[in-house]
């Protein structure tokens, strides 16, 4: 009996040899030796089987094995650099737990949509689950960074009333004889806790019912939102600094293979620390003015304007102060240019445009009334929200970064649909 | 100037004082010396303001403080074992930042919902911040025990096709031309994903529409679920035993002065440890006959016969190997009796009843095939993870706990109400 290992450990039993279990990656006969890799999502093992010195049956069933189907090798272990996963087993034992015949996903080019439909199988392609791990590592430094921090985690609400960002199209939910909504965002629950704790933050799910078919949009996607009591717009500014660097220091330093596998070159993310450059929003214009670009005093930036202002910084950079009208209702008006408000977007570098929005918010109860009349939103729905104005009203900033487009940006990857492990997108509901 | 600090270090600041900043808990005025209590969301500081030591202005100001007016005090700190929070300041300055008049919530009695109707305020009350401080810091335990141990984080989608647990409500959404659902569960896409990694987790909201006002029932709450690949149902239930007691370790090693808030004797508590007891279903069901239940083999367990299983325990019990029909169609059929199912529930003491459903998967596709056809659940739906069978399937394992229900727990409250910052049930959209 072999002791069952986690490929990752196999340099623990050199002496005594292993049994692993896992999925077939490849399969190669060179006469009278076959190589079998395996994968069991801790690593990759190279199963090296010689025919003369295993049974006839065992060395037919090597012959057999196909792409995906799962197995449980046993024999001795031992180190070889050249190995993929720098380990090598002399199989003893071999047992097929399930087989796999006509795979769907070959070693060959296959369309996106086809390895969409595919997604439950997909994500055990060696690029996928790269990406998967420097998601899950992003996730779990995002938690990090604010409980080191003494925030308080606070879970808003999915099923909301018609309270939200105005703007992108909600999606409606039967909620018994109510009309519910998904939750465009957590932040003005998250303003709420924010009198209550100080420091708070919310990360889970938000829906956005965009046609967009970009590669920067998906109908569900993760976002973290901070709210920090009596932060005002500079203070947000820089905890959007340290947040943002730690994550790319984490990703660095724990996802290094993974990186590797995909290519990554991490030359850039390592220049990625504070303080990163500021651009005024006006600034901004001119600057895009004169490089030719169809815009004027008043536009949001879209993304081939991202693009351009950040190609002249070697590091994020963020435009801050834009118009009222580009910007969501509940920013704080500029007090030194009331056409403006106290906001910042955070671009990526490498033209992978925005990961983050954020603003000091209005903490005055009339004006705030004011914004939500203006903008035409359904002001009873936003009775509670108006109320922490009338209650202690206190300065406070907040951002929201979105997951997906961080980890395509410190991955280096194009497309936010390979981000999150089951994409929805306009038409795409399943797997 | 004062340099700014939050209360909890206001240790730091004995030899030069400080500014804080928060809302005003509590006023008393003795004769010419008055008493604020603040509150900044890191702790509460009591305030001293000595009218001959103030500006006639300032005496005047601290008469006019309300219940949640939020200000900026300052002045000289020292410790004081009697002043709750362990510091107490003699007020030099002090400056209103935002009025409350009329604030709703006073100190007595008020009805549930009342205090659910203003759930934005509520959670400034020092229970209802205890209690979503053991949350916030339970949530951070479920992500460093899973991330030590090297799962991977999936996040499962909420917009689904019809595909899901069967038996409880689904949430309809109107998905663009389609029909989607929200997830009850992300267990189905978690064991596509095992297949990829090995072990991973996923942990976000999920959604009931079930018609139900009991104290144990949200339409939306938040539910931690690992699968593991070549885990048994034996394994799997070690796996929660180490899972539950460093949950419940971590509360009582960080969470001790959020417990005294909420009065909780800590003895249970301490008492988790693994191994937990385990009772047969088959047995649990000889013993509420005797104890002169109605319920007869077959039927799934009610709270009240929870109640009185877990009663003969003093740390959590399992139950486990159901009836196949009490239970979902996932689960794997008991080769040791075959009417029965390899699954386990897990009841928290003292009556908090069931935490975790786990079990054993149906790796088999054509038995997992005719349990999907026996429950009439939409064959369609289920193709892909009928396909998890078809390509390398494997043994694996895995449970759901319920963050509230866990919450409530070990927080010693009856109700999960309380247990997510913003509840959504029967009738309750807002705020």
């Amino acid at each position: 009996m072999f002791p069952v290992s986690d490929i990752r450990d196999l340099g623990r039993h050199e002496a005594d040899g292993a049994a692993v279990r896992g999925w077939v990656q490849t399969t190669r006969v060179h006469g009278r030796v076959a190589f079998v890799v395996v994968r069991d999502g801790t690593g990759i093992v190279q199963c090296v089987v010689v025919q003369k010195e295993v049974s006839p049956d065992l060395w037919q069933l090597v012959q057999e094995l196909t792409l995906e189907c799962s197995v449980i090798v046993a024999g001795a272990v031992r180190a070889d650099a050249r190995a993929p996963g720098g380990f090598e087993m002399s199989v003893q034992q071999l047992t097929l737990v399930g087989a796999s015949e006509d795979y769907p996903i070959q070693p060959k080019e296959h369309g996106v949509d086809f390895l969409l439909d595919h997604r439950h199988l997909w994500l055990r392609s060696s690029q996928q689950r790269a990406i998967m791990r420097v998601r899950s590592e992003v996730e779990q430094a995002i938690h990090d960074f604010f409980h080191q921090r003494n925030f308080v985690r606070i879970d808003t609400p999915i099923l909301t009333g018609s309270i939200g960002e105005g703007g992108a199209g909600l999606f409606p939910v039967d909620y018994f004889e109510e009309q519910a909504y998904l939750a465009q965002t957590g932040q003005l629950y998250g303003e709420a806790a924010a009198a209550a704790f100080g420091r708070i933050y919310c990360f889970g799910p938000t829906f956005r019912a965009e046609k967009s078919k970009t590669r920067r949009h998906l109908t569900e996607f993760w976002m973290v939102e901070p709210e920090v009591a009596w932060n005002d717009s500079e203070d947000n500014i820089r905890l959007q600094e340290d947040f943002v660097s730690y994550i790319v220091e984490r990703a660095l330093e724990r996802c290094r293979d993974e990186l590797e596998t995909l290519e990554r070159d991490i030359a850039p993310l390592e220049r990625v620390k504070p303080p990163f450059p500021r651009l005024d929003y006006s600034e901004a214009i001119r600057i895009l003015q004169e490089k030719g670009h169809e815009i004027k005093w008043g536009d949001d930036l879209g993304a081939p304007d991202e693009t351009v202002l950040a190609e002249g910084f070697d590091r994020p950079v963020f435009i801050v102060n834009y118009p009222k009208e580009a910007k969501a209702f509940y920013m704080k008006e500029n007090p030194d240019d009331p056409r403006t408000v106290l906001c910042d977007d955070l671009l990526a570098p490498e033209g992978y445009g925005e990961i983050i929005g954020g603003s000091q918010r209005e903490d005055d109860h009339d004006r705030l009334l004011a914004r939500i009349r203006e903008q035409g939103l359904p002001e009873e729905s936003y009775t509670w929200y108006l109320e922490l104005r009338k209650y202690g009203t206190f300065p406070h900033s907040g951002f929201g970064l979105g997951l997906e487009r961080t980890v395509a940006w410190i991955t280096g990857r194009p497309h936010i649909r390979e981000m999150i492990p089951f994409p929805r997108m306009l038409n795409r509901l399943y797997p």
